[in-house]
């Protein structure tokens, strides 16, 4: 691992770098590329590579990067996709540290192209050589006077570094931070991802100090688990926030479960994101909207916001804005609308938002922000500007500038054009993120106080239940030897009984006979449900029957349901029909699984019945899980307070079912053959009382 | 009315303008304006008024209007608050046709400001002269070359038409036009709306030939009624896109009923813009994304889009963005991928996104627009460019511009920010509407299908029932006499009775005793309910017993209840207990109206129980109500598919619901003394059977 950051270190700072395909002919990627280092301030060794020509911008030409004789930090390779096996086996054979291929033709083409990289990638690991692209636009670090891509722009140094799974978009920010004239730390384009991935650069930038904000662009991730734990440890010690995008592209698997028919790819990123500390951006301008913040200002420790406006309507956006968000425009402390009175004309307003009036000075909007700095009810502050006939925009940005102190976060809206575009550039300079409008600076701040509080959670502890593992791994095992991937009901049962569920006493009957002498054992009420590897809607085919209460009726009911299930689904292979004690009334809700591709085993809840179905009413969260965070799953669906005991009704045993959440958890993080699962209905009586496992169905992975 | 519009249009297009105030100090709002309209080509007759200057910029003063001894089109009025009454005498002494004045001072302030502004505005109704302002910003025509604002900027001639009750946005807004250089049409600063307001405006620039989009930003809505009838009719006509701000400012008024409780002023608002067609911003960026839009393209007349791009990953955003918006990425024709095959490189994507790869040249843009343009299965098209090395921004905006037919609309998305700007704004000089990022630009597409589908929207026909208006104008006449404002149970069924709703046969019954007789002549089951004008949850404190079968448990339940009613809320006014024939059983929901203060009886709909209380499953519509309309706020809550008869059960009657919420309609549009009503709940059988009204409270406006 160290072995491999040394080779990233290399590749991001190097001392010696060959541009293998540099070309004269200005308009060439080749040459772009070379000019780009050559001119770009670049100042360790540069060396070009290609055999036709003698020089290139004054720098000799080598014929090929063997004739160098020595190992390279970076070898950049621009040749037509043919050509380049045989330059990376050169360039191994005199141990270049990292490689970067530019050229395309590879995975994005077809399937000869995708061999073709794979080729490649397996030739580097094989001398552990780090490879960025193919299909790529380069890299910059700023920081290192590097600018090794064909993008025209090289930005000023900054503390943002952004990885990108798109060349093109990378091209954009460039000239977007242009525009700005902000500064960036690294740019990495990572085209095809053969060999190093966001996984990588997340690891790299939480050790780089020049970065303080990572932002990403991605379409895919590789490596959920991997990718979950490289951004949690990035998260915790600077923001990470990413673009994900591809977002509305179906799954388009087949699911057999609610869960897996209501957890959508979407769904699977943004519990990864969550859990991770991610910052979701969900739209391009986002992005920077919230890195810029981020890499500027303080993080508010509350959400008590301070509006200052020289403006009424767009203080009333701001205010919108802000209760809209969940954040809360902040009461001012009694002493600050005392200090502002003495301070501001007698028709400001002193209120919050706090209004200097349309010819305020920048003097005036000093006094405002000191104020509301010093103020303890106040935890972020927005300030207002519009270009009216008295406003000095360049000046105010300046004197703002001035009185931030880094206590609390200032997020600046300078709302026009050309008359507040030299205050705008004031700001950015100062380091005070600036907003075309109120809303997108109350977004950036909402998206650094849920970072604030992501990093206040407290610590995850897992808990871990004793349970008999070696009997669901018997049954499991049994069931794959068999070809027996969609488990029954009471096969279903024995698996939970094991992780420490209470399920009714119940057997399997192939009779109406044998139905009546389980009854009779097991004591009235007794339910029965259809058992068969074929059936997922038992109810909707008459499959279920509900407190059975005497022999006559058990007899009745098994004949009548083989009869119907027959005549509905006459090619299901029927096992008999399960008889279980009746469960006790109670609330009834569903907790499920469904493994993500990318992230794994993906834990679903919702009241059952109608709030599932129909109104879709359910929270999603990636198992592992704690009881915290399975609490919150809880509380964050619409139809919580039916538990908590709205409307007469006792509360609900809460802790039953959090508690039911984390032994699912623990059941298919122990056993990645479950594919799928629901607990439907899962059937929670008042707190005292045992809840009830009441049906159950559990997929397994299928196998050859 | 004719005569009012020939006022506003002497203020907007006048041949003469007096400028009371006027002043030869630069700095000077009075300065500004005069020369403001002096410099900016405004070439009607001027006249400065300044009882202490000889001239100011070159041109005579006088020492007051009265010395101009003839009607002017317009006098502004930019002087001291207590000056201003003395002035307007004078102007409306010589006929002056319109004034704006610009001085603050007034309402804003304080009581005595209010005071000074009413009379004001009084003495010049005498006349039926129209007055702007006070404390505003101005007014600026571009068509007409007429500056009448202290706003420096003077934009071109556009087709956007801007009112606004908030001058400082005013500023923002010109500058930022100055920066995108794009024209509007006229600029209204309305002020404190004494007189002018929002309503006067979209007359007029329904009118208005040379205005082709209306965009407000609004803070307060005065007539609500009205202001619907004129936003219609100019939507009918052209758009409109407003911004209302203070959205999250709560109603604070308490409401007795669960839709007063429900219906926040915020819904009212978007209840009334939706019925007229407003097309509404959420905030400022979008205000402008729309109108550009709106004013530059046709509208699609369907939702299916194509994306073009040198660029993969913008395009996905794109498509993401189309998708989660509702519009749809169109699958295209087959002849466009043959077409497309031909013409463009091998490596270019003909599907949807259309990539036109990153070193696309303008030729390839042209040759994707125009054949999405003849593809009879795209109803819209988005172009992206991003700044790649072959990238020439300025060239393909221009060849982009040459291929639009106005068949269908184009909006682009030049992402970066200095190598793009050449092409953003040959953008913007060819009418096209350009915009930042993907997102933004597929938001107004949105926004533009949306007013397009409003715009053929079946012509609404207002369904008249035969009732008995009488029999309910003589219950609120007598209660109302006898200060009764809520209504009993009683009361509130002959009420819905005379507007043809079922309800059961019932009576009041004042001890058990009669509780039983009526019992008898009703008929078992029946229910029992408390009645009482103080306790609006009766079931909460055991003031409902349902399913009653005998003489002796009508008995039982009556005396119970009045113990227990008592017990629990012993200051309450107890009248008896209502006895009713028990309902079949059947769906229940829940049928409402409260009347919000701006825009009139507002009706609600939603399922009874805990969809309303717990889920919040409900949706409004501003009466009077269509039965298509009816049928809309049905199906648009999210348990809709809980009446149409999903997990076996039967269809309820919906077309009995649709009915009575236009009964509603009809009844409250009658009856303005109705301020709020639930129909709770509202029993709904299969299609076929009698749905029924089981209980119902109705409260009217307070007299004193």
């Amino acid at each position: 691992m160290e072995h491999t950051m040394d080779k990233i270190q290399a590749m991001l700072t190097p001392q010696s770098i060959a541009v293998i395909g540099a070309s004269s002919k200005p308009g060439k990627v080749g040459y772009e590329i070379f000019s780009n280092l050559k001119n770009g301030g670049y100042n360790g060794e540069l060396i070009p590579i290609n055999p036709g020509s003698q020089e290139i911008l004054g720098v000799p030409c080598l014929p090929t990067i063997v004739d160098c004789g020595k190992p390279l930090d970076l070898a950049i390779i621009i040749l037509p996709a043919p050509l380049v096996y045989q330059a990376v086996k050169e360039a191994l054979s005199v141990k270049t540290k990292s490689l970067c291929i530019i050229s395309a033709g590879f995975k994005e083409v077809n399937k000869e192209g995708a061999a073709l990289e794979q080729e490649i990638t397996q030739l580097c690991s094989t001398q552990k050589t780090r490879l960025l692209g193919p299909n790529c636009l380069g890299l910059i670090n700023t920081h290192h006077a590097m600018n090794a891509s064909f993008a025209n722009r090289m930005p000023k140094e900054g503390a943002i570094s952004v990885i990108s799974q798109s060349g093109a978009l990378c091209t954009a920010i460039l000239d977007w931070a242009a525009g700005r004239h902000l500064g960036l730390a690294k740019l990495i384009s990572m085209g095809n991802k053969a060999d190093l991935s966001e996984i990588d650069f997340l690891k790299t930038f939480t050790e780089d100090p020049e970065t303080k904000v990572i932002v990403g662009y991605l379409e895919s991730i590789g490596a959920g688990h991997e990718f979950i734990k490289a951004a949690e440890a990035a998260a915790m010690i600077k923001p990470v926030v990413i673009l994900k995008s591809g977002v509305t592209q179906a799954g388009g698997k087949a699911a057999s479960s609610h869960t897996g028919s209501l957890a959508g790819a979407d769904i699977a990123y943004g519990s990864a994101f969550k859990r991770s500390g991610i910052i979701r951006a969900d739209t391009f301008e986002q992005l920077f909207d919230f890195a810029t913040a981020l890499a500027m200002q303080p993080l508010p420790t509350g959400k008590r916001v301070a509006i200052i406006t020289n403006a009424g309507g767009p203080g009333i956006m701001a205010a919108d804005a802000v209760e809209l968000s969940g954040l809360e425009v902040s009461i001012l402390a009694h002493a600050s609308a005392t200090a502002l009175r003495k301070k501001l004309p007698a028709a400001a307003s002193v209120g919050n938002p706090i209004d200097v009036l349309g010819d305020a000075d920048p003097k005036r909007y000093v006094d405002a922000v000191n104020t509301a700095m010093d103020d303890s009810n106040v935890d972020a502050i927005i300030v207002i500007l519009t270009p009216q006939a008295m406003t000095r925009p360049a000046e105010t940005a300046r004197a703002i500038a001035a009185c931030s102190e880094s206590k609390k976060p200032i997020l600046v809206s300078f709302m026009g054009g050309e008359d507040v575009m030299p205050g705008r550039d004031e700001l950015v300079a100062a380091n005070l993120p600036d907003y075309p409008t109120p809303e997108r600076a109350v977004a950036a701040l909402k998206a650094m106080f849920e970072y604030h509080q992501w990093l206040k959670r407290p610590s995850r502890v897992l808990q871990r239940f004793a349970v008999n593992r070696r009997r669901v791994e018997r049954i499991i095992h049994r069931d794959i030897r068999e070809k027996i991937f969609q488990m029954g009901e009471a096969e279903a049962k024995m698996v939970l009984d094991a992780y420490g569920f209470n399920v009714l006493p119940g057997r399997l009957a192939a009779d109406a006979g044998e139905a009546v002498s389980f009854a009779e054992k097991i004591g009235y009420p007794v339910v029965m449900k259809i058992a068969s590897p074929h059936i997922v809607h038992k109810s909707d085919i008459g499959g279920v029957k509900l407190n059975l209460t005497s022999a006559g009726e058990v007899y009745d009911a098994f004949d009548l349901m083989m009869l119907r299930v027959s005549q509905k689904n006459p090619t299901a292979q029927i096992d008999g029909a399960y008889i279980e004690r009746m469960a006790n009334p109670g609330r009834e809700v569903i907790i499920g699984m469904t493994r993500d591709p990318q992230f794994g085993p993906l834990l679903m809840f919702g009241l059952g019945g109608i709030f599932v179905e129909v109104m879709r009413d359910v929270t999603f969260h990636i198992a592992p899980i704690t009881e915290e965070e399975a609490m919150t799953m809880l509380s964050q669906t619409r139809s919580f307070s039916l538990l908590t005991g709205v409307r007469g009704q006792a509360e609900a045993d809460i802790q039953a079912i959090a508690n039911a959440l984390q032994r699912i958890s623990q059941l298919v993080t122990d056993f990645p053959q479950i594919v799928e699962m629901d607990i439907n209905p899962f059937i929670v009586g008042e707190v005292g009382t045992d809840s009830v496992a009441a049906d159950a169905r559990i997929t397994l992975a299928k196998t050859d």
